[in-house]
């Protein structure tokens, strides 16, 4: 993990927020590479989803949460850890992860202490109008089904996704980006059928198994963890955790819950004229009917929700953590190399001419980086170093998959040089084919 | 302005947020034809900022922002706004904004109210230990300038670009999406070499005004202000605004601000050491020096900054605004289209099977959707309502540029129409040419 968060200052993926003010525990800010893998796998997920798809559409809504939203959600009630006090060091512990260096007899009782975020809204600060920074991207999704299903006359089966901030006041927050105060999330709700939940419950944890391996993720490193008893969520009829061998150890990459028709049915006006299955509240401030009406039989059902729900930064750390290597090389030597998969990563070919001071040999450079960035296959660099084997490591450690080398030969037989990362490999391609050879590597 | 909002409510394009429960004044979702819409633009902005130019770095920080920042970045002591109270009908109001309705002898002395949002970070709630939403992006580049440049080797002139959330606390929200108290910046730091900050200060007017025109906001509607006197932020020796005519009035669509070394000399430590031209207050907390050293002269220099600073959801006003059209047609109807420049609009292209039972015309339709869609040129989506001129209204009143319905040719002769939004015309192509076609209409 270490050699993992230097790389990740050293070369601008991801620094600690705030840092020139000594920081605030569990935020991160992502530099010039970070924001570029963390962008792209974002996109491959909304690809997967929302495009490649034909049963899901889209949504981004406030983070600023009225509070009703999460009363009947049941955080306000629920979403909290038990936080000890120890009369000797004046600190404050997760009930489970006091320190050793505190005594017993010193600790106060677990209370419970809520984690969610709130902030006055408006002119009157009088504590009533306020707002919660939202804990989790879904409730949103719940109160804006209705306007969802009026706007594209969706019928079950059918999804909604989201990607976005969310915030937890974490007691103490650690192991770098895995356990944070503001981090991203990426969440599907898929509405189906009563009865038809637990078949697409399964499809869900395939499809996800599956696309984590398509971002490089190794399986052997994956576990699936049916959660049962006291830890599975007072929503959830069944939840499987998508486990990762972090470098910290097995934890939660992704949970994949089947929240029956609580969310629907907690937030819905008239709940007594509709057949919920799940134990809500009563509630007396929605406005809206969250049902659908079937088509063949015209009764209202309130779907029942699957729920695959990724963090974005745990989901990076893991594709950084699959993908760093240090390898031998044959003259002894060693290179650090990030074989990220070709959509992740941050720059996507690298040109570097021969020498920085040749106008010739930079301005052709240049000329094909705009050709391939004119591709809008993700980033293209000019390289400008002078320096062949310097700029390959550096290109190597950040995860480009090509280096195309400008050359005299470039300028008098139209060729360059392609070195691909993974091989180290170098053939001399025709500057014609470039473009071709570039998206042929690049979508596959 | 009315039209837009019950188009985008009815179409799917912006909710009301947390609408089931009477909604949050100042906040509003981005639903699945605007979430596209939005990202396209942002992607628009980032492409044209980091991918075509060789100059600029991206960045992705954290909301939470420590109160040292906004300390020193003057917003703790200057980002209010005038707010009176009337002591009859117990309403408070910007001092500016106050209705007819309130009796002068009724309303109390203005006082300054500070727009931030602060939150309690950490388990203990003392007031002490909070955090800001940042009020701006811009803090957060200045922060890193450090660690951007110590990981990717910069030299002058070079620029950081962000896009994110921001948050003000407006006490009277107003007109739409245009003055939220949640919405999201695209904003640029541009670092030059002191001296050559007005040359900088007019190119990037001129860039910014080039880009709004491509995005389709037509220059007869765009004006310059140059910012003068007290309206002058006190970090700027010059503003420019790209002014826009909003269904509501001339208004601010992006500011571009020469700020001087204001900001890096602000968040310096070691002030005394750099000769910095703006007046800054004592900073006794910093632990960066925030200058970049000379190639040549190895001399420290605090650069200048410009600040293109663009807000997304005015812009999305905007394009939306420009490409909005009620058309009389030649049989006497109406149509309403939006005539949104390709790049941006939320779907390229809508296949249309002429029945929608025929399991031929609809297999057909999802394999040439999957086709286009994976060109990874945007959505594409099977519009299977069995209603052909249903399906053009609708694509016409979203946007999308191309309509392509199979028919019985299409299985006979491999044929099928395609329909261009603008113009209306119909032409036949042959499917297997219909991928090219559809990747040069889109990307120009």
């Amino acid at each position: 993990m270490e050699e993992l968060v230097a790389l990740c200052k050293r070369r601008g993926f991801i620094f600690q927020s705030n840092e020139i003010y000594g920081g605030l525990q569990g935020l991160y800010d992502y530099g010039p590479l970070g924001v570029e893998l963390k962008n792209n796998i974002k996109q491959s997920w909304w690809t997967s989803m929302v495009y490649d798809r034909d049963d899901i559409e889209g949504l981004d809504a406030s983070i600023l949460t009225h509070p009703e939203v999460l009363k009947y959600s049941g955080h306000e009630d629920t979403f909290s850890d038990p936080l000890v006090d120890c009369k000797s060091c004046g600190e404050r512990f997760r009930a489970d992860q006091v320190p050793d260096y505190c005594k017993e007899e010193d600790l106060t009782e677990p209370r419970q202490f809520n984690l969610m975020f709130k902030t006055n809204v408006g002119p009157v600060d009088d504590g009533e109008s306020f707002a919660y920074l939202r804990p989790e991207t879904a409730q949103q999704i719940f109160t804006n089904f209705k306007n969802v299903v009026d706007s594209t006359s969706r019928t079950l089966p059918f999804g909604i996704a989201q990607i976005g901030k969310a915030f937890r006041n974490e007691i103490t927050p650690r192991n770098f980006i895995f356990r944070v105060r503001e981090f991203e999330q990426m969440e599907l709700e898929f509405f189906v059928e009563p009865g038809s939940d637990e078949d697409w419950h399964k499809k869900w944890v395939e499809n996800r198994l599956s696309w984590w391996e398509e971002q490089g993720v190794s399986k052997d490193k994956l576990e699936l963890l049916h959660v049962t008893g006291e830890d599975l969520a007072h929503y959830s009829k069944a939840t499987v955790d998508i486990m990762y061998k972090f470098p910290h150890g097995l934890e939660e990459l992704e949970g994949i819950a089947n929240r029956t028709d609580f969310d629907l049915g907690s937030h819905s006006k008239n709940q007594e004229d509709l057949a919920i299955s799940a134990k809500t509240a009563k509630n007396t401030s929605s406005n809206a009917k969250l049902a659908i009406q079937d088509i063949k039989t015209n009764k209202w059902v309130v779907p029942y929700v699957i729920e695959p729900s990724a963090g974005v930064d745990r989901g990076f750390l893991a594709i950084l953590n699959e993908s760093y290597q240090v390898q031998a090389l044959e003259n002894g030597k060693e290179r650090v190399v990030l074989s990220l998969k070709p959509h992740l990563a941050p720059i996507k070919a690298a040109v570097i001419p021969l020498k920085k001071n040749n106008s010739e040999l930079v301005d052709l450079a240049h000329k094909l980086k705009n050709e391939l960035q004119n591709l809008r296959i993700g980033r293209v660099v000019v390289e400008n170093t002078g320096n062949i084997g310097k700029s390959y490591r550096k290109h190597d450690e950040i995860g480009t998959p090509l280096c195309i080398t400008i050359d005299f030969d470039s300028l008098e037989k139209n060729q360059a040089t392609v070195r691909d990362r993974d091989s180290m490999e170098q053939k001399t391609i025709d500057i014609s084919d470039i473009p071709d050879f570039f998206k042929d590597y690049l979508i596959k």
